[in-house]
């Protein structure tokens, strides 16, 4: 039986803000991927998405960016690869000091936003960030946005590689992220969404905008996006894949 | 044979500001405690102060405080007893992983600032840090100042305790540090402290402003403070326990 | 014929944060209090929503709190009234240049926050964010907790004073908020806030819990606040004057 | 007879950390650019800086940077030309009032560090810049880099535009500053530098790392830099200057 893991970014609200709906997404994902302190969350709210993943049995992950709570991670800041290095582990063991805290246990480590492009992008980045997560904890796993340089730089440094797929992305021909504003690159409906992930999930491979086939060992759909309707499309992507008599399952049980 | 560790703050620059001359003492001390980033610190400091004190071979520790980088951790922030739980935990979490990037360790937390204060004077705060020590890692230690409600939080939690006197404060009749402002709040001169310090570890008791002994388990030496001469008194007080054949070594070794 | 104003706290997102519906709001208030940067707001944010009210003619103050962005400025921070002094100016000066910015002017000053319950409770507190405004415009006014100590402060800076009611607050019998938690400290509905806040104005008095009349120049209402239908709140409360002939003009015009 | 103006950074500590000998520094200059609080600078700093400087009749001008306290300004960061536009205008607003508040006059704005560089470079950053200054206050001048985008730039939107030399610094053949780590790039010596200094105010002009003049209508010697005698240096030069009979004095009187 076909198995798969669907992942959010959680936890990514600050102080008195709030991020999307958590407790919602959480009765839908297997995986979190909760902000860490510098671009979003802060102690109580790590301390409170562990808790609330830990009694849903949702398996959670360190989800380290760039210190720039201003621009929520998503702004490429200059920093460079040996400062990325250690900003991943800090931030990653505070991750796994709250979730130990709140009676769970970080299984896995996802880049945010801007540092996860740069690190798509750029292998030197790419190494950086696993080699942070080995030199913390080489028991960790690394959740890697499929065929980019995130993929081999997690297996040069020994870590488990677990690659994801976004739900709700379009990808070029050779398997990438359709850049966001050209067409194509949202997928519109969380129907549409979600028919595409069952596609790709049985298939096992990314289907590009030309309808080609790039076979791929596809662990984990990320559910979270920019769209409006992130838990609608989240239900709907997993009901279908049920439907389609596929488990929901963390790749790091 | 007697034997003593001496610690004090350090790695409390932020970006490029810098405070204090940490290499000087890192070449004395045996105990280093390191800045989590938020009153103080950085993930680049951090770094760099847990690979200094591995090449000397010092022991490192977890020095929490406030969020508080304006006012250095010193003035006593708005926190409930329960967020200073996970604010502790979450700067122990950082301050491990970046141990464990620069190939050294944390063997023991200590409270900074105020936040040290408010755990000395109420036992529900000092409680908090004692349990988030615990949740995090009970393998850690807690270095804590002598004779106040640090010391049985600790021993409630089940962690080692160490009792640490201050090198150049004063002593109240009940053992606690004679408010700064007063007379006899501050050791002078680095020879004074250095006497002071002899007395107290020969005598296993901490002398007060009258000349009491309050027998106290003195397991640490802080010698960080206010006085512009840290470098110098840190450096009197082992120059005189080392002539008195008294061991220098970290209580965590 | 009797006027009065209406305002309300806006601008208080940070980054891609949001709270609030501020372009809702701004169609129904007469006064918007904007903040400033440090507990909340950015120059973006501040730019934009001086810009907003600009275009609807709606008057704008600068929105000082404490530097906590994490508590969004509701917890009393450790400053002594002359850093509380800087820290006003500080804001005040950035809203005006921001408001020049945007084509519009800042015409008065309200605490908000801890910041503002501090002042209204403390006369020094009081009088430094008095000091502050008249250092840096005299021409200011300030924009009063009604028969708080920021009344006489303001008056005794020279600055033009202007005392506001909280529409969905009950009050004690010497005219003071009363405190949240205890029975009686927020009016329910918004029907009942309008319903209050017409008695109130006509009268020309602060109606207590017990039902006293306290006589108070009533200028402005504060139709922000915790409840989850401010907006609902403000349209009702503003139907409910201009229904019974009572005009909505800022006090600053 | 000659007369020119000689600025430097100050007040660039934040909260307890320093940088820098602020007090030696405004016995020596006629400018002092003071930052604004989001590179580096608080109230409590910016307060007392206005407050040193109008005791010695130092001119003040409000030093505006990328919000970025960790990099202090010296990191490029990814905010777009109207973004810097109001992060200019917040900062020029804050010091003013603060300025105020201590009885002081901002009657200048320099960029600093990398926004500087930036706005040195690229014309529509210069622009920014200069609309930012003259939405706030058209009577301010504008302390520009010689020889770049900032000139023109200044000049179009109306502005005062006065042009500064580094004293420290080599220059190019087309006037620009020889980029650090290339030969040439920084004066070593006091004594050279205020050799240098002296030539180049005399003749009016540039004096590149081949000998040429280029003619540049200097009126202020920026004495502040990377070196770590920043003191004796700017002593250095003012002593050469009066020593020749050139009037030291702020542009902006």
């Amino acid at each position: 039986m076909l198995s798969v893991d669907l992942n959010a970014d959680l936890g990514e609200g600050f102080g008195t803000y709030r991020c999307g709906d958590d407790a919602a997404m959480l009765d839908v994902v297997t995986s979190a991927n909760v902000a860490c302190g510098l671009h979003a969350g802060d102690p109580e709210i790590m301390a409170a998405t562990f808790a609330l993943a830990r009694a849903r049995s949702v398996a959670v992950g360190a989800h380290p960016g760039f210190p720039d709570l201003w621009g929520f991670g998503r702004r490429r800041m200059p920093f460079s690869a040996p400062e990325i290095e250690r900003l991943v582990a800090y931030q990653v063991g505070a991750a796994q000091a709250l979730a130990a805290y709140a009676g769970h246990r970080i299984t896995y480590v996802k880049a945010h936003g801007a540092l996860a492009n740069l690190a798509a992008a750029e292998r030197p980045v790419a190494d950086a960030i696993a080699r942070a997560v080995r030199a913390v904890d080489p028991g960790l796993a690394l959740l890697a946005i499929a065929l980019t340089a995130q993929v081999p730089a997690g297996e040069a440094a020994g870590l488990a590689v677990h690659q994801e797929i976004f739900a709700d992305r379009g990808y070029t021909e050779d398997g990438q992220l359709i850049t966001r504003g050209l067409p194509g690159a949202l997928i519109d409906t969380a129907d549409a969404a979600a028919e595409r992930v069952l596609a790709m999930v049985r298939e096992g491979a990314i289907i590009t905008a030309a309808g080609a086939r790039l076979p791929t060992p596809i662990r984990s759909i990320c559910v979270h996006g920019d769209s409006e309707h992130a838990v609608a499309t989240a239900r709907a992507v997993r009901q279908r894949l049920e439907g389609a008599d596929i488990a929901l399952a963390s790749f790091a049980a």
